[in-house]
């Protein structure tokens, strides 16, 4: 008997499903962690891509990646989550260890480390805390030099 | 005397004042625009950089871009908004021209384009619609193969 969860608790315990069901490429959970379209409309970055709008566009993507997808496992750190009331802000770093499908006889296709970012926004509803927007992004550059990060780059 | 507008166009006129504001490298309308910290922690990620957090690190951010540029102008495309109750989700592409400061007596240091999506969310304020959380990031590839773009990418 455990004492009632706060937002937080929930938020981030959501935003951790949404990872496992992608890891495990449960296509079911994944769907059912995005926000129904009654509750307005999604939308979704992958890192490099273009913006993805609505159930039907965002569903599609995930389906396609999990089919190109063997193995990836995300190592979340930096999880930091922002609740105002039935809204909700989760920033996290994706340490992420993925391969593609085996060629040539091989168990697994080759492994590639990513470091991306991420903003996922969650929206409650009677089923619970529900992803309204993810939007990842690859981290490019890790300097102690900040002007030259921040050149051009808005 | 105009019909009143709605929360979806007030929130896009929100999204164009950011801009705007960043395009004129005025500092006091950024930091006007997003959101005071009494009503929750802000999150910033300018493309490829990692996750900035709280009000100080994201206006120091701000601080730093416009000393290193110039020029700065954005033609906002697919601008889509979703609005919930006090939050609001745009996201946009953000077609950037910049330059950097002129180097060797030239009037301007050289041009360059770049194409970002964004996805903005907002927070309904007394003081009007705010900025709780930008996430800006390069789109890396344009391909007619979906499969390409899918590969090892969430």
């Amino acid at each position: 008997m455990s004492a009632a969860r706060t937002d937080t608790e929930d938020v981030e315990l959501a935003n951790t499903a949404f990872y496992e069901a992608v890891e495990r490429g449960d296509f079911e959970a994944v769907a059912d962690l995005w926000l129904d379209e009654r509750y307005g409309g999604v939308s979704c970055v992958h890192p490099g891509w273009p913006v993805l709008s609505g159930r039907g566009e965002v569903l599609r993507s995930y389906a396609l990646i999990m089919a190109n997808t063997e193995y990836i496992q995300f190592f979340l750190t930096d999880v930091k989550v922002a609740v105002a009331a039935d809204t909700a802000v989760v920033t996290c770093t994706e340490n992420i260890l993925s391969g593609g499908p085996a060629e040539d006889g091989a168990e697994l296709g080759p492994l590639v480390g990513q470091l991306v970012v991420a903003t996922n926004v969650f929206r409650r509803t009677p089923d619970g805390w529900k992803v309204w927007s993810h939007h990842g992004s690859p981290v490019l550059a890790e300097s102690d030099d900040e002007d030259e990060d921040a050149e051009g780059a808005v």
